[in-house]
Protein backbone atom coordinates (compact mmCIF):
# COMPACT_ATOMS: atom_id res chain seq x y z
CA UNK A 1 0.00 0.00 0.00
CA UNK A 2 1.29 3.60 -0.89
CA UNK A 3 1.79 5.88 2.29
CA UNK A 4 -0.40 8.30 0.69
CA UNK A 5 -3.33 5.99 0.51
CA UNK A 6 -2.34 5.23 3.81
CA UNK A 7 -2.15 8.03 5.16
CA UNK A 8 -5.28 9.06 3.47
CA UNK A 9 -7.33 6.21 5.34
CA UNK A 10 -5.68 6.86 8.80
CA UNK A 11 -6.42 10.42 8.68
CA UNK A 12 -10.41 9.34 8.89
CA UNK A 13 -9.80 7.42 12.02
CA UNK A 14 -11.00 8.35 14.90
CA UNK A 15 -8.88 6.93 17.44
CA UNK A 16 -5.97 9.23 15.20
CA UNK A 17 -8.25 12.16 15.47
CA UNK A 18 -5.95 14.17 18.00
CA UNK A 19 -2.60 13.53 16.37
CA UNK A 20 -1.21 16.60 14.14
CA UNK A 21 -0.03 16.41 10.17
CA UNK A 22 3.96 15.70 12.04
CA UNK A 23 2.77 12.90 14.49
CA UNK A 24 0.42 11.18 11.15
CA UNK A 25 3.15 11.72 8.82
CA UNK A 26 5.21 9.64 11.72
CA UNK A 27 2.72 7.20 11.94
CA UNK A 28 2.66 6.25 8.48
CA UNK A 29 6.38 6.44 7.48
CA UNK A 30 6.51 3.52 10.30
CA UNK A 31 3.60 1.75 10.08
CA UNK A 32 3.86 -1.80 7.93
CA UNK A 33 0.63 -3.24 7.23
CA UNK A 34 0.00 -7.13 6.71
CA UNK A 35 -2.47 -8.32 4.64
CA UNK A 36 -4.61 -11.50 7.05
CA UNK A 37 -6.92 -13.37 4.77
CA UNK A 38 -10.50 -14.75 5.43
CA UNK A 39 -10.10 -16.74 8.14
CA UNK A 40 -7.16 -16.66 9.14
CA UNK A 41 -5.94 -16.98 13.21
CA UNK A 42 -4.11 -13.24 13.70
CA UNK A 43 -3.08 -14.27 17.09
CA UNK A 44 -3.95 -16.73 19.46
CA UNK A 45 -4.81 -16.80 23.13
CA UNK A 46 -1.94 -16.96 25.39
CA UNK A 47 0.53 -15.73 22.74
CA UNK A 48 2.45 -12.68 22.87
CA UNK A 49 2.02 -9.15 20.45
CA UNK A 50 4.02 -5.59 21.54
CA UNK A 51 2.92 -2.87 19.20
CA UNK A 52 0.38 -1.23 18.03
CA UNK A 53 -2.27 -2.80 15.38
CA UNK A 54 -5.03 -0.94 14.14
CA UNK A 55 -7.36 -2.59 11.72
CA UNK A 56 -7.26 -1.04 8.07
CA UNK A 57 -9.76 -2.49 6.14
CA UNK A 58 -12.17 -5.82 6.90
CA UNK A 59 -13.33 -7.30 10.02
CA UNK A 60 -12.11 -9.58 12.68
CA UNK A 61 -13.04 -11.30 15.88
CA UNK A 62 -11.54 -11.51 18.78
CA UNK A 63 -12.95 -14.82 20.35
CA UNK A 64 -12.03 -17.46 23.30
CA UNK A 65 -11.83 -20.79 23.05
CA UNK A 66 -13.01 -23.89 25.42
CA UNK A 67 -11.60 -26.94 26.26
CA UNK A 68 -14.19 -28.61 24.00
CA UNK A 69 -13.86 -26.26 21.13
CA UNK A 70 -16.53 -23.98 22.03
CA UNK A 71 -16.05 -20.38 20.72
CA UNK A 72 -17.90 -17.10 22.49
CA UNK A 73 -16.60 -14.12 20.16
CA UNK A 74 -15.99 -11.18 22.99
CA UNK A 75 -15.54 -8.14 19.88
CA UNK A 76 -16.13 -8.07 16.35
CA UNK A 77 -13.93 -4.82 15.35
CA UNK A 78 -14.36 -3.12 11.92
CA UNK A 79 -11.68 -0.65 10.06
CA UNK A 80 -10.26 1.90 12.56
CA UNK A 81 -10.69 -0.35 15.60
CA UNK A 82 -6.97 -0.88 17.65
CA UNK A 83 -6.29 -4.10 19.52
CA UNK A 84 -3.81 -5.66 21.71
CA UNK A 85 -4.42 -2.31 23.34
CA UNK A 86 -2.97 -3.69 26.61
CA UNK A 87 0.37 -4.87 25.24
CA UNK A 88 1.62 -1.12 25.52
CA UNK A 89 2.91 -1.80 29.31
CA UNK A 90 2.58 -5.55 29.88
CA UNK A 91 4.36 -9.07 28.49
CA UNK A 92 1.97 -8.46 25.84
CA UNK A 93 0.44 -12.15 26.71
CA UNK A 94 -2.93 -11.88 24.77
CA UNK A 95 -6.37 -12.58 26.84
CA UNK A 96 -8.14 -14.17 23.36
CA UNK A 97 -7.50 -15.01 19.88
CA UNK A 98 -8.02 -12.85 17.00
CA UNK A 99 -9.04 -14.44 13.18
CA UNK A 100 -10.52 -12.27 10.17
CA UNK A 101 -14.31 -12.59 9.55
CA UNK A 102 -12.73 -10.99 5.97
CA UNK A 103 -10.06 -9.98 3.70
CA UNK A 104 -8.77 -7.48 6.07
CA UNK A 105 -5.21 -5.30 6.53
CA UNK A 106 -3.81 -4.53 9.79
CA UNK A 107 -1.53 -1.43 10.09
CA UNK A 108 1.32 -2.02 12.46
CA UNK A 109 3.80 0.35 14.76
CA UNK A 110 6.46 -1.32 16.62
CA UNK A 111 6.63 -1.00 20.70
CA UNK A 112 9.70 1.17 20.43
CA UNK A 113 8.03 3.52 18.23
CA UNK A 114 4.91 3.74 19.65
CA UNK A 115 6.51 4.14 23.03
CA UNK A 116 8.02 6.91 21.46
CA UNK A 117 5.46 8.54 20.28
CA UNK A 118 3.22 8.70 23.12
CA UNK A 119 6.04 10.27 25.16
CA UNK A 120 6.45 12.85 22.58
CA UNK A 121 2.51 13.35 22.52
CA UNK A 122 0.12 11.42 25.01
CA UNK A 123 -2.91 12.95 22.79
CA UNK A 124 -3.29 9.07 21.69
CA UNK A 125 -3.82 8.10 24.82
CA UNK A 126 -6.63 9.65 25.41
CA UNK A 127 -8.09 7.92 22.52
CA UNK A 128 -7.37 4.88 23.37
CA UNK A 129 -8.49 5.50 27.09
CA UNK A 130 -12.00 6.35 25.31
CA UNK A 131 -11.98 3.09 23.02
CA UNK A 132 -10.84 0.96 26.06
CA UNK A 133 -13.98 2.43 28.28
CA UNK A 134 -15.87 2.24 25.45
CA UNK A 135 -15.08 -1.90 25.30
CA UNK A 136 -15.03 -2.21 29.24
CA UNK A 137 -19.02 -1.08 28.70
CA UNK A 138 -19.43 -3.47 26.16
CA UNK A 139 -18.17 -6.36 27.93
CA UNK A 140 -19.86 -5.75 31.06
CA UNK A 141 -22.86 -5.13 29.38
CA UNK A 142 -21.80 -8.94 27.51
CA UNK A 143 -21.89 -9.77 31.13
CA UNK A 144 -25.29 -8.78 32.57
CA UNK A 145 -26.53 -10.29 29.10
CA UNK A 146 -24.69 -13.44 29.48
CA UNK A 147 -26.22 -14.49 33.12
CA UNK A 148 -29.26 -12.39 33.47
CA UNK A 149 -31.34 -12.68 30.22
CA UNK A 150 -32.28 -15.63 27.73
CA UNK A 151 -32.02 -15.86 24.93
CA UNK A 152 -34.58 -14.02 22.98
CA UNK A 153 -34.07 -10.85 25.29
CA UNK A 154 -30.33 -11.23 24.37
CA UNK A 155 -31.27 -11.19 20.53
CA UNK A 156 -33.71 -8.60 20.93
CA UNK A 157 -30.61 -6.31 23.13
CA UNK A 158 -28.18 -6.82 20.14
CA UNK A 159 -30.76 -6.12 17.41
CA UNK A 160 -32.44 -2.97 19.32
CA UNK A 161 -28.29 -1.72 19.94
CA UNK A 162 -27.40 -2.24 16.26
CA UNK A 163 -30.86 -1.20 14.91
CA UNK A 164 -30.43 2.04 12.27
CA UNK A 165 -33.43 3.63 10.80
CA UNK A 166 -35.54 0.26 11.80
CA UNK A 167 -32.80 -2.27 10.06
CA UNK A 168 -30.24 -3.87 11.42
CA UNK A 169 -27.59 -4.89 8.53
CA UNK A 170 -26.43 -8.30 9.50
CA UNK A 171 -22.51 -8.18 8.07
CA UNK A 172 -22.20 -11.71 9.84
CA UNK A 173 -23.20 -14.77 9.29
CA UNK A 174 -25.86 -16.76 11.33
CA UNK A 175 -23.19 -18.88 12.79
CA UNK A 176 -20.64 -15.94 13.68
CA UNK A 177 -24.01 -13.75 15.14
CA UNK A 178 -24.67 -17.39 17.18
CA UNK A 179 -21.27 -16.58 19.11
CA UNK A 180 -22.10 -13.42 19.89
CA UNK A 181 -24.73 -13.77 21.39
CA UNK A 182 -23.47 -17.02 22.89
CA UNK A 183 -25.88 -19.70 21.65
CA UNK A 184 -25.95 -22.53 18.99
CA UNK A 185 -26.33 -21.36 15.56
CA UNK A 186 -29.55 -23.66 15.90
CA UNK A 187 -31.03 -21.96 19.21
CA UNK A 188 -30.66 -18.73 16.87
CA UNK A 189 -32.71 -20.10 14.29
CA UNK A 190 -35.53 -21.09 16.25
CA UNK A 191 -35.22 -17.12 18.33
CA UNK A 192 -35.37 -15.59 15.00
CA UNK A 193 -37.77 -17.89 13.52
CA UNK A 194 -39.88 -17.24 16.60
CA UNK A 195 -39.66 -13.78 16.34
CA UNK A 196 -40.73 -13.51 12.91
CA UNK A 197 -43.56 -15.40 13.20
CA UNK A 198 -44.66 -13.06 16.27
CA UNK A 199 -44.20 -10.04 14.08
CA UNK A 200 -41.80 -8.37 16.12
CA UNK A 201 -38.93 -8.70 12.70
CA UNK A 202 -38.71 -9.23 9.79
CA UNK A 203 -35.40 -10.97 8.43
CA UNK A 204 -34.44 -10.78 4.93
CA UNK A 205 -30.93 -12.52 3.65
CA UNK A 206 -28.57 -10.03 5.42
CA UNK A 207 -30.93 -7.17 7.18
CA UNK A 208 -33.33 -7.46 9.66
CA UNK A 209 -36.11 -5.00 9.59
CA UNK A 210 -37.57 -4.14 13.32
CA UNK A 211 -41.39 -4.15 12.61
CA UNK A 212 -42.32 -3.71 16.33
CA UNK A 213 -39.83 -2.38 18.41
CA UNK A 214 -41.84 -1.90 21.15
CA UNK A 215 -42.44 -4.86 21.60
CA UNK A 216 -39.17 -6.29 20.86
CA UNK A 217 -38.01 -3.82 23.73
CA UNK A 218 -40.11 -5.70 25.76
CA UNK A 219 -38.80 -8.50 25.19
CA UNK A 220 -35.26 -7.36 25.61
CA UNK A 221 -36.27 -6.26 29.00
CA UNK A 222 -37.65 -9.19 30.36
CA UNK A 223 -41.42 -8.28 30.35
CA UNK A 224 -42.78 -10.11 27.02
CA UNK B 1 -9.67 12.93 57.58
CA UNK B 2 -6.50 14.41 58.32
CA UNK B 3 -4.04 15.63 55.26
CA UNK B 4 -1.60 13.76 56.44
CA UNK B 5 -2.96 10.58 56.91
CA UNK B 6 -4.53 10.59 54.05
CA UNK B 7 -1.00 11.37 51.77
CA UNK B 8 0.38 8.72 53.51
CA UNK B 9 -2.35 5.95 52.46
CA UNK B 10 -2.46 7.40 48.69
CA UNK B 11 1.56 7.04 48.41
CA UNK B 12 0.88 3.60 49.13
CA UNK B 13 -1.30 3.45 46.32
CA UNK B 14 0.00 1.81 42.80
CA UNK B 15 -2.46 4.05 41.26
CA UNK B 16 -0.70 7.01 42.32
CA UNK B 17 2.93 5.13 41.95
CA UNK B 18 3.96 7.37 38.95
CA UNK B 19 3.46 11.05 41.21
CA UNK B 20 5.53 12.88 42.28
CA UNK B 21 5.86 14.61 46.17
CA UNK B 22 4.27 17.65 44.50
CA UNK B 23 1.51 15.99 42.65
CA UNK B 24 0.32 13.62 45.56
CA UNK B 25 0.36 17.25 47.82
CA UNK B 26 -2.00 18.60 45.35
CA UNK B 27 -4.20 15.75 44.65
CA UNK B 28 -4.44 15.13 48.86
CA UNK B 29 -4.74 19.15 48.99
CA UNK B 30 -8.18 18.67 46.75
CA UNK B 31 -9.74 15.34 47.61
CA UNK B 32 -12.58 14.78 49.58
CA UNK B 33 -13.20 12.24 51.97
CA UNK B 34 -16.61 10.39 51.74
CA UNK B 35 -17.84 7.60 53.96
CA UNK B 36 -19.87 4.69 52.60
CA UNK B 37 -21.72 2.54 55.40
CA UNK B 38 -22.08 -1.21 54.56
CA UNK B 39 -24.68 -2.21 52.06
CA UNK B 40 -25.64 1.40 51.07
CA UNK B 41 -25.83 2.26 46.93
CA UNK B 42 -22.86 4.60 45.89
CA UNK B 43 -24.50 5.41 42.29
CA UNK B 44 -26.74 3.08 40.13
CA UNK B 45 -26.73 2.14 36.50
CA UNK B 46 -27.11 5.23 34.25
CA UNK B 47 -27.04 8.04 37.30
CA UNK B 48 -24.05 10.37 36.62
CA UNK B 49 -20.72 10.46 37.89
CA UNK B 50 -17.58 12.48 36.79
CA UNK B 51 -14.35 13.25 38.58
CA UNK B 52 -11.73 10.88 40.11
CA UNK B 53 -13.17 8.03 42.47
CA UNK B 54 -10.86 5.69 44.31
CA UNK B 55 -11.72 3.57 47.47
CA UNK B 56 -9.73 4.33 50.30
CA UNK B 57 -10.83 1.42 52.77
CA UNK B 58 -13.76 -1.03 52.71
CA UNK B 59 -14.81 -3.14 50.01
CA UNK B 60 -16.88 -2.23 46.96
CA UNK B 61 -19.33 -4.71 44.37
CA UNK B 62 -19.88 -3.21 40.89
CA UNK B 63 -22.72 -5.10 39.34
CA UNK B 64 -25.87 -5.39 36.73
CA UNK B 65 -29.62 -5.67 38.16
CA UNK B 66 -31.82 -7.36 35.49
CA UNK B 67 -35.54 -6.59 35.19
CA UNK B 68 -36.46 -9.09 37.72
CA UNK B 69 -34.49 -7.77 40.12
CA UNK B 70 -31.37 -10.55 39.66
CA UNK B 71 -27.81 -9.33 40.49
CA UNK B 72 -24.86 -9.71 38.41
CA UNK B 73 -21.44 -9.00 40.42
CA UNK B 74 -19.01 -7.47 37.91
CA UNK B 75 -16.04 -6.53 39.85
CA UNK B 76 -15.20 -5.90 43.20
CA UNK B 77 -12.84 -3.16 44.40
CA UNK B 78 -10.74 -3.17 47.65
CA UNK B 79 -8.32 -0.33 48.57
CA UNK B 80 -6.40 1.44 45.57
CA UNK B 81 -8.70 0.58 43.07
CA UNK B 82 -10.15 3.83 40.92
CA UNK B 83 -13.87 3.65 39.74
CA UNK B 84 -16.01 5.55 37.51
CA UNK B 85 -12.72 5.18 35.21
CA UNK B 86 -15.17 6.68 31.85
CA UNK B 87 -15.85 10.08 33.38
CA UNK B 88 -12.98 11.90 32.10
CA UNK B 89 -14.12 12.15 29.14
CA UNK B 90 -18.09 10.79 28.36
CA UNK B 91 -20.90 12.13 29.66
CA UNK B 92 -20.15 10.20 33.14
CA UNK B 93 -23.29 7.98 32.42
CA UNK B 94 -22.42 4.61 34.20
CA UNK B 95 -22.74 1.31 32.82
CA UNK B 96 -23.34 -0.21 36.32
CA UNK B 97 -24.11 0.03 40.16
CA UNK B 98 -21.55 0.36 43.00
CA UNK B 99 -22.12 -0.47 46.46
CA UNK B 100 -20.33 -0.78 49.67
CA UNK B 101 -20.16 -4.58 51.05
CA UNK B 102 -18.04 -3.01 53.76
CA UNK B 103 -18.00 0.41 55.45
CA UNK B 104 -16.04 1.76 52.77
CA UNK B 105 -14.25 5.47 52.58
CA UNK B 106 -14.25 7.20 48.69
CA UNK B 107 -11.40 9.88 47.71
CA UNK B 108 -13.06 11.80 45.40
CA UNK B 109 -11.17 14.94 42.80
CA UNK B 110 -13.56 17.20 40.83
CA UNK B 111 -13.61 16.96 36.78
CA UNK B 112 -12.12 20.47 36.60
CA UNK B 113 -9.43 19.46 39.26
CA UNK B 114 -8.46 16.11 38.00
CA UNK B 115 -8.57 17.20 34.41
CA UNK B 116 -5.63 19.90 34.90
CA UNK B 117 -3.86 17.20 36.78
CA UNK B 118 -3.91 15.03 33.81
CA UNK B 119 -2.95 17.93 31.02
CA UNK B 120 -0.30 18.94 33.69
CA UNK B 121 1.40 15.61 33.76
CA UNK B 122 -0.21 12.30 31.44
CA UNK B 123 1.27 10.06 34.06
CA UNK B 124 -1.41 9.06 36.11
CA UNK B 125 -3.37 8.38 32.65
CA UNK B 126 -0.19 5.35 31.99
CA UNK B 127 -1.63 3.92 35.11
CA UNK B 128 -5.11 4.47 34.37
CA UNK B 129 -4.93 2.16 31.33
CA UNK B 130 -2.98 -0.32 33.20
CA UNK B 131 -5.90 -0.51 35.35
CA UNK B 132 -8.41 -0.06 32.63
CA UNK B 133 -6.70 -3.15 30.52
CA UNK B 134 -6.63 -5.18 33.47
CA UNK B 135 -10.33 -5.01 34.48
CA UNK B 136 -10.86 -5.46 30.08
CA UNK B 137 -8.87 -8.89 30.65
CA UNK B 138 -10.77 -10.10 33.46
CA UNK B 139 -14.22 -8.77 31.80
CA UNK B 140 -13.22 -11.28 28.98
CA UNK B 141 -12.21 -13.75 31.49
CA UNK B 142 -15.65 -13.19 33.41
CA UNK B 143 -17.65 -13.48 29.24
CA UNK B 144 -16.02 -16.69 28.87
CA UNK B 145 -16.80 -18.41 32.20
CA UNK B 146 -20.42 -17.63 32.13
CA UNK B 147 -20.63 -18.69 28.44
CA UNK B 148 -18.36 -21.35 28.11
CA UNK B 149 -17.73 -22.82 31.60
CA UNK B 150 -20.32 -24.96 33.77
CA UNK B 151 -20.74 -24.00 37.55
CA UNK B 152 -17.85 -26.28 39.07
CA UNK B 153 -15.53 -24.71 36.30
CA UNK B 154 -16.53 -21.65 37.00
CA UNK B 155 -15.94 -22.04 40.75
CA UNK B 156 -12.67 -23.80 40.30
CA UNK B 157 -11.62 -21.09 37.97
CA UNK B 158 -12.97 -18.53 40.70
CA UNK B 159 -10.75 -20.32 43.15
CA UNK B 160 -7.50 -21.02 42.07
CA UNK B 161 -7.30 -17.45 40.24
CA UNK B 162 -7.27 -16.42 44.01
CA UNK B 163 -5.04 -19.15 45.68
CA UNK B 164 -2.45 -18.28 47.09
CA UNK B 165 0.01 -20.65 49.03
CA UNK B 166 -2.70 -23.48 49.07
CA UNK B 167 -5.70 -20.92 50.42
CA UNK B 168 -8.21 -19.06 49.18
CA UNK B 169 -9.91 -16.38 52.08
CA UNK B 170 -13.25 -16.08 51.08
CA UNK B 171 -13.54 -12.20 51.72
CA UNK B 172 -16.99 -12.07 50.83
CA UNK B 173 -20.11 -13.77 52.17
CA UNK B 174 -21.72 -17.14 50.27
CA UNK B 175 -24.55 -14.81 48.80
CA UNK B 176 -22.04 -12.16 47.42
CA UNK B 177 -19.73 -14.93 45.74
CA UNK B 178 -22.63 -16.64 43.92
CA UNK B 179 -22.92 -13.22 42.69
CA UNK B 180 -19.97 -13.40 40.88
CA UNK B 181 -19.89 -17.24 40.00
CA UNK B 182 -23.49 -16.02 38.30
CA UNK B 183 -25.45 -18.58 39.84
CA UNK B 184 -28.12 -19.17 42.88
CA UNK B 185 -26.65 -19.21 46.47
CA UNK B 186 -28.22 -22.63 46.42
CA UNK B 187 -26.51 -23.72 43.16
CA UNK B 188 -23.16 -22.40 45.00
CA UNK B 189 -23.87 -24.14 48.34
CA UNK B 190 -24.27 -27.38 46.46
CA UNK B 191 -21.37 -27.09 44.61
CA UNK B 192 -18.96 -26.16 47.27
CA UNK B 193 -20.21 -29.37 49.47
CA UNK B 194 -19.93 -31.46 46.04
CA UNK B 195 -16.26 -30.57 45.79
CA UNK B 196 -15.31 -30.40 50.15
CA UNK B 197 -17.14 -34.60 49.15
CA UNK B 198 -14.74 -34.92 46.27
CA UNK B 199 -11.49 -33.99 48.41
CA UNK B 200 -10.09 -31.37 46.28
CA UNK B 201 -10.84 -28.76 48.71
CA UNK B 202 -11.92 -27.95 52.46
CA UNK B 203 -14.03 -25.30 53.50
CA UNK B 204 -13.62 -23.95 56.69
CA UNK B 205 -15.66 -20.58 57.78
CA UNK B 206 -14.17 -17.91 55.01
CA UNK B 207 -11.32 -19.66 54.04
CA UNK B 208 -10.86 -22.32 50.98
CA UNK B 209 -8.25 -24.72 51.13
CA UNK B 210 -6.82 -26.23 48.04
CA UNK B 211 -6.10 -30.06 48.94
CA UNK B 212 -5.88 -30.99 45.22
CA UNK B 213 -5.22 -28.29 42.55
CA UNK B 214 -4.32 -30.35 39.54
CA UNK B 215 -7.55 -32.16 40.00
CA UNK B 216 -9.28 -28.69 40.61
CA UNK B 217 -7.07 -27.25 37.26
CA UNK B 218 -8.87 -30.19 35.70
CA UNK B 219 -12.56 -29.10 36.71
CA UNK B 220 -11.64 -25.74 36.09
CA UNK B 221 -10.56 -27.03 32.01
CA UNK B 222 -13.64 -28.98 31.98
CA UNK B 223 -11.98 -32.12 32.04
CA UNK B 224 -13.26 -33.67 34.94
Amino acid sequence: MEKTELLEIVSDFSLFSRLGKDQLDRLVKHATVSRLPKRALFFSESSSRQGLHVLLSGQVKLFKVSDDGKEQTIFVFGPGEPFCLCSVFSDGRLPASLAALEDSEVLFISPAEYESMVREDPAILLNMMRVMSRRLKEAMDMIDSLSLKQVPSRLAAYFLSRERDGMVLLDLSYRELSKIIGITPEALSRALKKMGEDGLIRVDRSEVRIVDSGRLEEVRDGRL
